[in-house]
Order: structure tokens, then C-alpha cells, then sequence
């Protein structure tokens, strides 16, 4: 598998299930945040380092389709993959695997624009169109 | 306006918010789940009652696409509209406005299937799919 | 009963619940902060007024005792009633009952800081502390 | 240090924060929850074992007390010590560091009864006595 996936784990909590026993449906999207955050750390470009350079990357759209119920204490595989980008806006997109299921329990994506610190859209800069190009 | 469409309210709260200083996107859906709850209460057929006769309505896919940021104390409003439904599942749409702003901060939906208490898929009942007809 | 008791409802979500069955140990803060939120709003003081005028109020310390479970779909009221303050710091204390129960299901309290935007310990106004004693 | 310490590390995320630009209060109370989860799991007996041999440990009380605010991507870590333990009920208690502190930001402790499945009061276990007894 490319070196472009980047996986991050999650041990389900009480506080992600509801009372049907499962993982409740809104809790994918803060692994989804801790899966991208993780994955533009480890690719060597923080997140927190491109705020600091004056982009925002708030999300624009979510979307998360469920297969398979997630149930507590399982062990989640949020696989993500950076799958397109432009001067504008950036989709990346998200796979849910639990321990020994090749097939995801849920799939997801998100779509990003960038924002300078006031609220405005901005263009990318040439540094962070470099970066996602090495992502993709 | 059709009656068909519900309104539920919602102030905004800090544990709604995040350091951007705006509703974090996770949160939507909880709105979601409140307002489509509110809908079928209003419309005289609780979710819990329909719960007790058995059937379940585990969101399949959720999505939402955020145009403006929502911030700390607005009061929202969610207007919820059962866009479309089968045998076998059912479609709701949101809208998310604030007060004296006519354009939606935030649209999205929900997707959910009709499953038994064993996570099996059903078919909905004659009565269900009458209810939800009279909400179409 | 005293009119400085202020009342606030909230009804039970399945974001709330966790796979006991019950609402989660944790959301019970949330409830807490929408509670304050609206006795200061109801009192004609809102929070964000406050906070317009340089005071942010922190929680520096939460606590709760659950006596007994609350469940999906329960209409829960929050009863809060600011205990005591003083220049330093304010104490708010809450008991959440469930329709038809005399006996609260959970009680807390939170007690607050004043701190300034820079995050430094600050005294209440006058204003405020004249505020605070119309509460007590 | 003890091994009877255990430590469990969080990385702060956006939906941890609050428009404060700072950790929401109640978001301590799920760390927790994962801290005491992780040294039950390492220390050879996880919750879900608990569970299965019929035992729930519900929060009976919840406390933290806020020290110095915890910031955005900040790496958390929960130190987490079983102060005591009886028949009818369980207390442990958490400190939280970031990096590079000796002192922590934030305290607190839950206390948990057993339960059977059915939600009445039990003794523990003699196995569970045991177990709790080493991690004392």
C-alpha cells in the first residue's frame, strides 16, 4: 500500500457509543479530525503549523456512510488519503476498519477550503500546494 | 410555508463551539438528531414509540455542508423536511438558519434504514409508511 | 419556591446516552453550562454580555454526584441556584430531576473564576457583583 | 514512580476545544474515562471483562479541578492512581500534565459502585477485590 495512507487508531469509548450500543454516527467525524491532524503531522507539516502561517482549513463538508455497526472498546483503523486538492479547496477521505475485517464498517470524506485568520477565503500558498502535491 | 416542515430550536453553547471560535462541524448532527426527533414527536408518532414496535432508524449516511460559520449564543433554528422515503429507508433534509439571516448557515441530511432490535434490516410497517407519508 | 432558582429543560438525546442505556456520566456538564447560560440570560445579564464587558468566568472546578440512571427520550430539568460569590469567585450549584420525580436524579456544581481576555485573575466589577447578589 | 501509576496520552484535538480557545471543561471526564479504561486493559483485567463477568462500574461522582487552561494539539497525559477500594465501591483519581511540566494543569477523580446488569447494587467479587488489590 502507497506510503501516501496514513492510518490512525482509536480504542472506542463509552463516550463515543449510544443506547442502540453502538458508536454513535457523530463521533466518526472527530476521528476523522484526530485521523487528518495525525496525517499532516506525521507527513511533517502540523496542522497547527499551517494556522500559524495564516490558513484555516475549516471543513465546508462532511459526509460519512455506515456499513457496520462499531460496538465499545473495538479498535478503529481510520485509514486517510489526501484525494484531490486545488487552489481553493482540499478532499480528503477516510476508511473505518476494525481488527481482522478486511471490508471498512464506514467511509467518509471531507472537504476543506482555506481561510485566512479574519474569515475570508485565501488562495494556498505555493509552500502548501507543495505539501498536499506530496501527499496525493 | 407547508406544515410538513418542522422547526426546532437550538441555543448555541461553549461545548458547541471550538477554539476557531465558531460551532464545531461534529456538532451539526446532534442538531440533526434533535430536530428530526422533535419532528416525529410533533407529528404524533414519537421516535421511542416507534422504537418500541420494533423498528430502529440507524442513520446509513450523514452529510453536511457548512457556508457560514454559527457562533456562540445564536439561536438556530433547524428546519427538517422528510424528503423522501421507501420500504426499505428514509431521507431527511435540514436546513440551518440563525435569526433575521434568510439564507441557511448550513444544509445537510440524513439517511436510515428500518432495522429489528437484532440489527436485522425490515421492512417498514404499513403503519410507519403511513406515517411518514402524512409528513411528506 | 424562591424566583432565584431558575429552571431549564432539556430533552434526552440519543448523543446523550451511552451504551448502558443512560445518558453518559460526562454530558451532564453540558446541561450544567446551558442551565447558567439561561438563569444569567432569564436574570437580564447574559453570559456573553458579561463577557463583552472583560469578565470571562472559567470553571475551575466541576463536580457531580448520579444518584439514579436518566434515560433516552426523559424530559430532564435542570434547577440551578448560584450558592454563593464572592470578588474572587462565584459558586453555582444544580439538581436535575426527571417529570413526575421528587427526588433529583443528579446534583453538582461549578465554581467559577473571574479572569480577564488575556486569562489573567481579575476582580468582579461592582456591576457584576450587584448582578450576583440580585441571584442570591 | 509506582507501577502502580498508570498513563495514558491524549492529543488535543479541535472537538476538545471550546470559542475559549482552550479545553472544554467537560471533556476532562472522557480522558478520564480512556485513562482508567487503558490500566484496567494493562493492568491484565480490561472494563469489558468486568462487564462480561457482570459487573458495571457506573460513575456514582465525577470531579476535576482546573488549574491552568490546556491549549489546542497540546499532548495530554493522564496520570491515573487507584486512591481506594471497598466492597460496595471504587475511587481513583487523575492528575493531567502536558509536556514539559511538573505541575498539572487539571485534577480529579471519579468514584464507581458495582452493579449488575440488571442496575441493582452488588458486593465485588472476590476476583475483582483481588484484582483492584494489586493495583493499589
Amino acid at each position: 500500500m502507497s506510503d501516501k495512507v496514513h492510518f490512525y487508531k482509536h480504542r472506542v469509548r463509552y463516550a463515543d457509543t449510544d443506547k442502540m450500543g453502538v458508536v454513535y454516527h457523530g463521533r466518526y467525524f472527530e476521528w476523522f479530525e484526530a485521523a487528518r491532524t495525525e496525517m499532516l503531522r506525521d507527513a511533517g507539516y502540523p496542522y497547527q503549523k499551517i494556522e500559524t502561517s495564516g490558513i484555516l482549513l475549516p471543513v465546508i463538508e462532511a459526509n460519512c456512510k455506515y456499513f457496520q455497526p462499531i460496538l465499545y472498546d473495538e479498535l478503529v483503523t481510520v485509514k486517510t488519503t489526501l484525494q484531490s486538492f486545488t487552489k481553493a479547496k482540499i478532499w480528503l477521505a477516510y476508511e473505518v476498519y476494525i481488527e481482522n475485517h478486511d471490508f471498512p464498517k464506514a467511509e467518509g470524506y471531507t472537504i476543506h477550503c482555506y481561510m485566512n485568520q479574519k474569515g475570508k477565503p485565501v488562495r494556498a500558498t505555493q509552500e502548501l500546494v507543495g505539501f498536499f502535491r506530496s501527499l496525493h
